[in-house]
């Protein structure tokens, strides 16, 4: 099952990575394992989403940020491994959710970026999570995702 | 030291896995290590304790919330594993309390489940924790936990 | 890069590890990967800083708050590993910032941390990284990191 077939199938175009908002590496490897920084929905260098899940944005537009954000990995990794066909596993994401008060759905949110690792890595998509609330993110940002995944 | 006889002494029974609230696995193995998601004090299909710490519930019950959290984990590693004596250490768990505002005791909530691992794993249950506030958690359980786990 | 002449530069001395809130230990290897337990900015025993970054605290005392966790994440290690140079790489931290509502800038505090790890370690210094808000912390501390970290 070749990723970028599959990206190609789902109509996504990976971007260049996203800005860096601070002083750290996107991924960060060790041994067969990669670590990826937190992520955000960011689309050609803005948040396509700006708020909170539950008050200024609702369960799907979270799980569109969720989508953005998974894709985002997704092209940090392209970038550092050159070709996403070397992740064996993608291992666990832990998902954080800037939520309104009493929003208690983080798991919808974050499964608009658990479907699609799914739907593009197939079986070895299959990951460990957790998901999170948060009362505020990184520049109003609604969902933040960091990553562990295993290469060949 | 066998586990299952220490969770006999103990009186816990491993119940089943509680059930999955989106789309991931609850454990997932890489190498030797096994990252599990985030699990919730789940009893029976329903949450035995909701709210947050420090205003519906006392750190007493967030306590003991921790610790059915903690004991989710291990039914879902017996589940994957076959048997607990697998378990070569117990790495490191990081747990979130959904807590009142003004609430700062998230490490004696923690504690609940840290000690039940202690318990029942003896020295190698000895592992390093974060214990972090959150505002909310899915479906308003006080308490969710994630951790990394070695197997022989 | 000898880290300990790169503190001596720094004009940093390692204290002596903070003391433990709870049932688990500061650091815990597994295989080349060692984990580090959240840490706050403790100093002689006692938070060095209180409050919300964004309300009791500025940005600026956020970073101070969050270099002084990184010294004492090195202190956990140089207890452990007996010799900070044994560090191979920073692989990963997780940076939480209390925040007060409307307070979204969590990666300038976090730089304080990774910017320390960088100045020290060099090259290996480089790391992924999250930095995610939360409501309260422990204590009512401004900032709690975790890392993990690969020894030769």
């Amino acid at each position: 099952m070749c990723v970028y077939e599959n990206l190609k199938k789902m109509d996504i175009t990976l971007p260049a990575p996203p800005p860096k908002g601070g002083i750290y590496v996107p991924v960060k490897q060790v041994g067969n394992l990669i670590f990826t920084s937190g992520a955000g929905p960011i689309v050609d260098g803005k948040p396509a989403f700006l708020g909170k899940v539950g008050k200024e944005l609702s369960v799907e537009e979270g799980q569109k940020a969720a989508k953005i954000v998974a894709i985002n990995i997704l092209s940090m990794l392209h970038q550092y491994l050159g070709d996403l066909n070397r992740i064996k596993n993608v291992v666990k994401i832990l998902g954080f959710v800037a939520s309104a008060d009493d929003f208690n759905d983080q798991p919808q949110v974050i499964n608009g970026a658990s479907q699609f690792l799914v739907d593009v890595f197939g079986e070895k998509g299959q990951h460990a999570r957790s998901a999170i609330s948060t009362n505020e993110l990184p520049g109003n940002i609604p969902v933040e995702i960091e990553g562990v995944f295993e290469i060949e």
